[in-house]
């Protein structure tokens, strides 16, 4: 048995599809980018494009997928979005309402499918920056907060805008900061560097999502737009049904993560 | 009289309102943002808005103002795109069939306008940074050419990558590389240095528009995506009614165009 670290995108995604991988994406695929996923009927569809165009940082664009298709040619040519992500949330206006993992009979004839970057592209580039990632060092998810900036609304899209944060020795935040601006797909440089109540978040220790932080001593909290803030938007906005990736439970996309950086 | 490269956004586009002002906006209001604009029916935005992001060194959106509205509150908040641009083009069907100063009785009640960036802050940046810019030395409109590169589809919008191109001093190239990279949203970093052929152009004489350059012993061809690029593609797809900006009319806003490259 082989390490799923070193397995291709194909590889994954086919034991995926055959029911042989419902876990997490944690660790899998290392070098790939891996894509939230939100699927919505077509009536809402170019609300929600210009939702994330105006706030890009936090809802960055991988791909649209169109109605009538369930494939990404530009990011997986051939993956079937309904079965080939280990685990989806399927939500009725605004609710939570199932969990599971293939969506084939839910999927709307005239559904756009939208890909959005996540952070794991970032925690792999400050990794090899030699910038610690001190909540992969805990084996815990990032910290997730609800700031006081509301994002700027498009349609019935809208809602405040969430960050994640890493401390960061603070003698390294510059070089945090830099390297990750290189990944503007992968929500790019920090948002806010310091002081948390700069983004109205009193204490670090309450989490929207994710586990709170254990910072050492010298650490300097940072951070960054996160893609919580578009499922909150879509979650809010009411729709009758959207499905999404169950978090943690990302496609795995046969794009190299690298790939944004040098091209 | 003063000179209108001083006049702030809002005294310049209340003297095109007025009447008093039906040229180019090139040189106005030196250190704002420029932008293309593009109208058409609610019915085909988000597969243009998606064309936008699938293409975005061609087409990089600005912003979106949605149906009802005249007025893009995030770049010129109260300018009624309707009369403040000093010269309109009017399409059926792809077909150019009017130039006008304002287009009040023609905008569409469920119209969606799209304000996309162009060159003009790279042509800044660049003689702010001391790389000579030919076509501004000569007075002319840069040279645009057709590529055999094509853009990425979306719904009823595709067609070949437009570029423009500056002769560039060969010792210089790297600088105005990293110079324009800067500014994502005025088409960013080249697309092509060197070799016309590798995009397909066999002579730089066959312009599609502006001016055949005049390049001085040293410089080297360098290629820019180019909003032409977004033009072409919106004929092509023979909307009933599209309207734009007139070639070198732009829409003047109210943002600073060195704000993309610090914040």
């Amino acid at each position: 048995v082989t390490d799923p670290a070193t397995w291709s995108p194909r590889q994954f995604r086919d034991r995926v599809a055959s029911g042989a991988w419902n876990h997490s994406t944690t660790g899998v695929c290392l070098g790939y980018t891996q894509a939230n996923l939100a699927v919505m009927s077509h009536e809402y569809a170019f609300d929600f494009l210009l939702f994330c165009q105006r706030n890009q940082q936090a809802c960055p664009v991988l791909d649209v997928v169109e109605p009538g298709a369930v494939t990404s040619e530009l990011f997986a040519p051939g993956a079937d979005l309904r079965t080939e992500l280990p685990r989806y949330r399927v939500y009725r206006e605004g609710d939570l309402v199932d969990e599971r993992t293939e969506v084939t009979d839910l999927w709307p004839e005239e559904a756009v499918a939208f890909l959005l970057g996540c952070a794991l592209s970032c925690d792999e580039a400050l990794l090899e920056a030699g910038v610690p990632v001190r909540h992969l060092e805990d084996g815990m998810q990032a910290p997730v907060y609800l700031t006081d900036h509301q994002m700027v609304a498009a349609g019935r899209f809208a809602g405040p805008l969430a960050v994640n944060m890493r401390p960061v020795p603070a003698g390294l935040v510059a070089r945090a900061a830099a390297v990750t601006s290189r990944f503007p797909s992968a929500h790019g440089g920090p948002m806010h560097i310091g002081d948390p109540a700069g983004l109205g978040i009193r204490d670090l220790a309450d989490v929207r999502a994710g586990a709170a932080p254990s910072p050492r001593p010298g650490d300097v909290p940072v951070f960054w737009a996160c893609g919580v803030s578009a499922e909150l938007a879509a979650r809010r906005a009411e729709l009758p049904l959207m499905i999404t990736h169950a978090p943690g439970h990302m496609f795995v996309t046969d794009r190299p993560s690298g790939l944004e950086a040098t091209c």
